[in-house]
């Protein structure tokens, strides 16, 4: 970690910043949003706190003015040229138990990080044998209840593979462990619909967008491992990573393709 | 909160107290225990630290030595005769992304909070709308994601009722939002069996344990909305409020019946 803010101010001690009350970490109460700071200028941060906005609408959770947000970004992202700034919004902090207090004051954690490693235009990709709980009501959100995702990091570390890609408990295809995932199939993207579970991520958003531009046909529906059989193209999709191609799964192989070189031209990824 | 320790040490300023940093900030990457302060006691402490042990292991997470865990419990519990003790460990501090560093130090959080009023012996209870997602992986455990559950508390307390059940998203009984559910019929004690969801509560580990005691048919088993139609007694059991009849649901009715009467003497809740 580069630099933080919490709730505006730099904490004197980086490693006592946090209310011990803070209901993100009670109940994983809130949401984030990881961002890429290239060249001075925090890609796609509109979209960003749209979709923070939209989360904080279906929890109920104050949402805290998107100017100061824009003003914290600003000024952590001034420290630096290249990186990558993430934001947490919290309910705030509350009592024992799962009611809110009467009035709620989000709280606001601004970090920035350093910028990844030059992220590879290929990956290996394999099946984490952890699956995705559904529920209509949290999907689509980044929210903070990512255990999931922890347990399947862990298993993706030990197999060795790049990227770990996820199924629900239903057998259906949902995404990469912190990545959305498209095929193309004759010229056709599929991706995904996460109706029950995943998130709906801000780079997988520019991808659909983009493709509508280029003219390239789109299908967010219910996928399943055998749609790869006869899958010509796969790419994974990341705010920070950008679009990066699957060349490899199981005992599948992809070259990349034209369909991720021209959205990755599109979106300058 | 009364008195609070962060990692062993009573923290300058509790509204900043915690590693912003913190997984189980980040990502819900922890569990909790709340445990019930009587007469100077922490009732069921056994069960709620091999709670956390089992929780620790299945989540691979490193557990903190029981006995510092102890040490810090009765150190709190010297403060008070009575009360709430809630304790946290997180997987604790680690970088940008859900890999965990290589070594990590699980956080602990020991807090003490006023006693509950005095819990009342009846209550009533409403559905919640709010379904919990079924994933195998983390039933039963006391885990930090807990957004269904703040979901659901908020519609619980707009709706009126003393207690919210819920059901998971294929329609099956689970529990109340922060208590287990019994019924009785014919005399045999159920309780819906959580191989998908909810919480396996210590006092409901206790209730099905003196139940065995009592001669008391006991069965863990799948339960729907129906099975209330035919229940001679239903009561919900928590940790810090014991055991507690349901005495309305929509339009159903019971009294305080004689086998939770039983159990409530044998536990002493």
């Amino acid at each position: 970690m580069i630099e933080i803010l919490v709730n505006g101010a730099r904490p004197t001690d980086v490693e006592q910043a946090v209310a011990a009350g803070d209901r993100g970490l009670h109940y994983g109460d809130g949401l984030f949003e990881t961002m890429l700071l290239a060249n001075g200028q925090v890609r796609f941060l509109g979209d960003h706190l749209q979709r923070l906005a939209d989360g904080c609408a279906r929890l109920a959770l104050p949402m805290p003015d998107p100017d100061l947000l824009r003003g914290e970004i600003r000024q952590l992202a001034a420290a630096a040229d290249q990186g990558v700034i993430k934001l947490l919004v919290t309910r705030g902090v509350g009592g024992r138990g799962y009611a809110p207090v009467e009035e709620m004051h989000a709280t606001r954690i601004v970090a920035l990080y350093a910028a990844p490693q030059q992220a590879r235009v290929a990956v290996t990709a394999g099946w984490c044998r952890v699956r995705l709980g559904r529920n209509a009501l949290l999907a689509g959100m980044k929210h903070l209840n990512r255990l999931e995702q922890v347990l399947a990091q862990m298993e993706q570390t030990a197999a060795g593979v790049d990227e770990g890609l996820l199924l629900d408990t239903e057998g259906e295809l949902i995404s990469a462990i912190s990545s959305n995932v498209f095929l193309v199939r004759n010229g056709t993207l599929l991706t995904p619909d996460l109706r029950f579970c995943g998130v709906r991520g801000i780079m997988r958003g520019q991808v659909i967008r983009a493709a509508v531009e280029l003219g390239i046909a789109t299908c967010e529906q219910p996928l399943r491992p055998e749609h790869f059989e006869d899958a010509d193209e796969v790419f994974i999709t990341n705010a920070v990573r950008g679009v990066r191609s699957v060349a490899a799964l199981d005992a599948y192989r992809w070259e990349v393709g034209t369909v991720s070189m021209r959205l990755r031209t599109h979106l300058r990824v």
